[in-house]
């Protein structure tokens, strides 16, 4: 059945049928708004979108791959501020044709990302368009923790970055260029693995920055080195090249620093800590921060790229 | 300059500059996330989608005007909860030769319209797109207030209204024949004027339930009915019918009734009160609510059509 004959309210009470219903959530889907827990009187809030072509092709993803990536893009926001997330709103733009089970099929994939951090899709808003497009706003709770940004960092922190790095972008090459494999980095593009519980961790043990790495290590370090004012250094020899990443690079022909180091869609956090700090093993360092402002690989200017710009 | 020349992080500051502060607001645009006030403990959010040639026309409404209705939409569902709203996120798809004067009036309509109850923009996301999509989440906070819900309208309560209905709806009609004028109406199209305060004002006079009106009265006060398990009467001799909106429909060969009754886009405030309830004058009982489960106009079926589907 397509969207145009399930008619509006037919297809919005098919996707409410298909969502959970959250700890946090005070009033769900089907009134004019949603009602949100925000246990310490503060709301973190963060809006991310996904358009057809320009951030997915639905023959290299399901729609519920679409609606995991959808989610995480944005729980990874809240998770970089150091909150935990509490709920999604999703404004859902499809061709009338589409079929109904695409935007169910969407709505399993977000309901089951937001469920692995105990959040859920309290509301939303559906049209017709010609372009598939997918608007996701996060909320989160910092339970009385201050939020981590992106503008503390200090010449002497440590950088490190807890998540998978790479591994979609090397992906979304092997997709590009007609492959299906390796399996294991064509799904972690359909669908990242998101270290939230990193998140509020971090704001534990006291990062003085934090940034869910979505456009590309480099530039999204960047944005770190410009808010706070500082220089910050990446050692590539800090970087794990999984075999299979390896493989793919010198088979494809792409130098995988490439995909290291400005590759976008995984969503690692990655974070600046006060010097002498002691990291659990899930967070890696990978650089530091000293005096300056620019971003640098080894000491010396990258010249390989550095992320994603949407415009261009 | 187009929006591919300004590239991503270009337009990004243009707009950003452009966004006011609010009280609310402890973070606002520029890191992973915002982080907004919720005074009480609970947040109220609503998400909203407005498609180029399915919501709005740039040929009939200027960027600014597509800011105030896009900001309207939203703030009007916070409203119809009983809450104040405190802030806008905002998705923005924009087609990559679009002038970056346009963005900047959209922001510039945007934040005008959330200053009008002290909430801003505070954070957002932008993406290059075929079809110019504007996605809003609206944020609002019931200052200790219960929300007023659908579901609570009971036989024998009184039906009012606060608002103007029916202009944006002929405005829209006077537009798509090529005409402009009368320019009370072509601009209430433009530019809704919404009773903001006129959400908590109801909550605190006793509503047992309230919407906001965007998709036609029949069909929005239809979901009243549904989600109370009542009948809903409406007056069509409550309704005043201005002089330029009778020369309008007369000169347009169009049922007024039709803009009143299923128009949508003025987005007033539908709501039920208990029996005996003493309303302000801002407040007009257009009807009452009885047991059933439909809604009619004295006392009778409706033939005249209902409503908006944003599908068909």
């Amino acid at each position: 059945m397509s969207i145009a004959e399930a008619g509006e309210f037919g297809l919005i009470g098919r996707i409410v049928s298909r969502l959970g219903s959250g700890e946090a959530t005070l009033i769900g889907p089907g009134d004019d708004a949603a009602v949100i827990r925000a246990s310490d009187g503060r709301v973190v809030a963060s809006t991310d979108v996904l358009v057809e072509g320009r951030h997915f092709r639905r023959d290299w993803c399901g729609p519920e791959d679409v609606g995991h990536r959808a989610a995480a893009a944005n729980l990874a926001d809240i998770a970089a501020m150091g909150a935990v997330p509490t709920a999604l709103l999703v404004a859902l733009c499809m061709p009338t044709g589409l079929d109904i089970g695409w935007a169910e099929g969407l709505a399993d994939g977000l309901s089951a990302e937001a469920g692995l951090v105990g959040a859920t899709v309290v509301g939303g808003d559906t049209s017709s368009s010609p372009t598939l497009t997918i608007a996701v706003t996060a909320l989160g709770d910092l339970r009385g923790a201050d939020p981590v940004r992106r503008d503390g960092a200090k010449p002497g922190d440590v950088l490190a970055l807890c998540g998978r790095i790479g591994y979609a972008a090397a992906g979304l090459t092997v997709l590009s260029r007609g492959f299906r494999t390796p399996k294991l980095l064509v799904e972690a593009y359909r669908r990242p693995v998101v270290p939230y519980a990193a998140g509020p961790q971090a704001a534990r043990l006291g990062a003085t920055s934090m940034i869910d790495v979505s456009d590309g290590l480099l530039q999204d370090l960047g944005h770190i080195a410009t808010a706070s004012s500082v220089g910050i250094d990446v050692r590539r020899d800090a970087f794990e090249l999984p075999g299979q990443m390896r493989d793919a690079a010198s088979a494809l022909g792409v130098d995988p620093y490439l995909w290291l180091l400005a590759g976008g869609d995984d969503h690692p956090l990655a974070a600046t800590f006060p010097p002498g700090v002691t990291l659990p093993p899930e967070w890696r360092v990978v650089g530091s921060v000293q005096d300056g402002s620019t971003v640098t690989v080894d000491g010396k200017a990258w010249t390989g790229g550095t992320g994603w710009d949407h415009f261009r």
